[in-house]
């Protein structure tokens, strides 16, 4: 007996290992290099400096790159910082980039280019540096700001942002919305009226038409999300003091969920922490809700195996997803996988210790979340 | 030492499956037989057909069911869905009934019967099934919606509910209501004025008086259920999506718990998931506040350990309860009272093996949240 | 290996034991002799009699000080109430306060003096009976309610208050406020203008001046403690049923963390049980917030390895501290320090035996929550 419980988890988690994971959201990897101030504030959700009195480097994810990260730059697991930056910037961001993505086991990445993208590596570049393809994600609220920077009519911009969103999304694999950094998710979730959209838009638009944080706005690119058919992402749960931690509670989606159940459409809550429950919730209920618990992952470190536990709760398993919301450092990328490798195999592998599951089912779970729920969803082609 | 370690949980556990348990929150098994369709419409929450690339079996629930009701009709463990629904087709619901419950190790049951009574099993044929005695909880919304339904004036109504509370709880136990599905807990707690009532009565009545979701009438229910005077049930949290979860913390009650205090009636808040923690707060704080987590219990199947942990964090263990919430398939009931008795067997029995508990507290605390405490508070013969 | 994994824990938890803990946050220990009734009362956040049908003691925070304070005692762990009681009486609560204060390992304590400071040690008499060094933390309310009762001209409060505090905290450490009982959290954060102020101290001391509940008066408080510079408490979560624990919630503090954080003034928040993660994203989120999790930990007993697990998610371990905010029974000055040692032991070494930190890691990150954080916020001399 003891014999098997200690072979039985390591079954799972080798099956783990060599499972190529489909990452449903990430942003590229930093093509720069990176000063250690640039570093460290790419390491937290703070936008502050960091206070002189601390680093970053002290903290689950910190501790998570000097121990996971530093060996794939071929350095002893918890090194100082000191010894992993001197490192990181002798190898380069190009070689940095090829060794930590390629060590993360992705079959597939979904990459997100609405935010500072022009930092950051493209899906064509995350596909080069990784050795696996990349396709895009589209963010909304960028293309909204886009055509308002091109010169706009408040009563061409819905016709205008119907037209661009289609015209940039030909080759995209889905779309996602910031709408909780934007205002919250606490927004009257039914279609706004095409005079209300015409009216906020002239108000927008007569400030300058950049950061787009009207509710009516946002709400009216949900619904022109929905029309066009795509997977639709949704910010929810943790990020950066940008957005009220409050309003980001996915419960406050409700409305639009079942609004939204005749599209079709499937949505996806990203990250949720710490509301990853009440996510689960949400999955079982309604079936066109999904969800993952990415970003968290990262951040928690150690403790990544009570939050990925706590997502294999209630909601049915075809339901939830793997994102690593990776954005900057390729330690991002390379830990979100990791991580979400190791907590897995720890829970499922408690799971068949305690005789509650069979190597089998566990295996079966680790392969639909990693990677199969997101291919189904997506539309990509079996095993990449 | 390491001896004891290991004797000491399988001392916890076999207390934990000696002892006979109070349900003291289930609905009927279903005395059909179901078929596919019908019986994964049964382990799931969600109101809308299971969509045909997945199956409600790819859940904790279900995986539960694989694992532990398979052997009690006869078949290996982690057998297939298919394999399953075989063999409870061939047993028929009546056999089916009597060995899930029979091996459920309950003492009493306290059978809800106001939600879709004429599929289900009523007291008499869950004692009959069982081999335990089983009392009712009455529903006060069906009450009145059943009052409606015969016929009311307006100005009538808080009399003819009254008297039909009254009659129809003449052997009952206890109360229930639902207006977390209703409304949403977040209503005035204080007692409606009559004319109020009337006024409310006259506008639902008019509408047909069919469900009953008037925030001032579910608040008249339930202050004419607290002057009824037999221990109250609240649905809170978890449930189907009729429900908004937001709407369903317990916080909400404050109000009406400290008015409700000086009136005695023990205020019983049921499933509570994901805010067991807030209800243990309030068991705390209040001492006419108990609470469980059934439902819960079911629906996170091998992680229901890490939910029975939170629920015994800061109530005193004199508040705390057990139920299944089953409905229907009688694996529900079968396994609310199985994962429980290993969630307790393996929390309680780690603060033994971990020396900050004895053995003996152990017992007694299973003992008084499995069955004491709820014999107290319904005032139920000991050992049934 | 299982040579190295039993013994690393083993070294984090000896390093833990040797740590002298700055406890950031208690009340001082009562200096009275408790019976049965009063030692209950004091052991539960309940402001009701304990009920006839119960005792306190079944709860984590009893067992725990039947766990560890007997043996303290001079009695067998898992002795009897009556037992505990008895012996406690028979050595008087000088030397019950000797032996237990004694016994924390605590190097210096910071003592909130605002809540029915009659009862209880001071500063000095907390001092004396541990033998470590106690500074004052005082609480704005108290100060203001001092004003009021003094005699004080509506037109006057403002710059009354602000010489009294500045009088009052000559030699305190940190300031404390209990906004969330006196109002909630949802406070507008904004600094209020003068004339509000005297209109609202107007009406107050019209009704006496006692117990302050205005939330323009309590907003008052706040920011002249701002101006006066030292680091400021704030009551957060989990406390008496004087509170309503949803509007307890730290992230509702999201506004004055904002406004505040030009002054530089560190925010402290306390308990925050069950919102540790919330309080957690705060501490990463925004460079002057710190927090803890104390008064959970002791309520919580064999459960608060999870809940101190979960103070260790995302928020950067220069911001989290320890607290025990005990009041009274000297018991509870113990049991923080001891159940805190002991769920960091497990946690930290839990990260250790899974290969995740490094021994010196778990170490330090001990040796920065249990001291160095608080001695750096407060200005504490290393080593007390």
């Amino acid at each position: 007996m003891s014999i098997e419980l200690d072979l039985v988890p390591g079954g799972v988690a080798r099956a783990l290992d060599a499972l190529p994971l489909v990452d449903h959201h990430a942003h590229g990897a930093t093509a720069r290099d990176l000063s250690r101030n640039a570093f460290e504030e790419l390491i937290t959700e703070s936008d502050q400096p960091v206070p002189e009195w601390m680093t970053q480097f002290d903290s689950q994810l910190g501790f998570a790159i000097l121990r996971h990260c530093a060996p794939v730059l071929g350095l002893e697991p918890f090194c100082t910082p000191e010894e992993y930056l001197a490192r990181r910037a002798r190898l380069g961001a190009e070689e940095v980039n090829r060794l930590l993505l390629g060590a993360a086991g992705i079959g597939h990445f979904l990459i997100e280019t609405g935010y500072r993208a022009e930092e950051l590596l493209g899906p064509s570049g995350m596909a080069e540096a990784s050795g696996a393809p990349a396709d895009e994600v589209v963010r909304l609220e960028t293309v909204a700001e886009q055509v308002a920077a091109g010169g706009c009519e408040a009563s061409a911009f819905a016709d205008r942002f119907a037209r661009a969103l289609w015209e940039r999304t030909r080759t995209a694999r889905g779309l996602k919305t910031v709408a909780a950094y934007r205002y919250g998710l606490d927004f009257d979730p039914a279609r706004p009226a095409r005079d209300e959209v015409t009216e906020a838009a002239g108000r927008w638009l007569a400030e300058g038409g950049r950061r787009l944080s009207d509710p009516v706005l946002l709400r009216h690119l949900i619904w022109t999300g929905l029309e066009r058919g795509l997977p639709l992402q949704f910010h929810v749960g943790i990020g950066d003091p940008d957005l009220d931690l409050r309003r980001s509670d996915p419960l406050l989606l409700r409305g639009l969920i079942e609004l939204a159940e005749p599209t079709g459409v499937p949505l996806l809550l990203l990250h949720c922490y710490p509301y990853q429950r009440q996510a689960g919730f949400l999955a079982q209920a309604y079936p066109n809700v999904y969800f993952d618990v990415g970003l968290g992952v990262g951040y928690t470190g150690a403790r990544s195996v009570s939050l990925v536990a706590e997502s294999l709760e209630v909601a049915p398993f075809a339901k939830i997803l793997f994102s690593s919301d990776a954005f900057g450092p390729a330690e991002l990328h390379h830990l979100g996988a990791l991580l979400w490798r190791r907590a897995m195999a720890r829970v499922l592998g408690g799971f068949v210790a305690e005789e509650e599951w069979s190597v089998a089912q566990a295996v079966r779970v680790a392969s639909m979340v990693g990677a199969e729920n997101a291919r189904r969803v997506y539309g990509l082609a079996a095993g990449g």
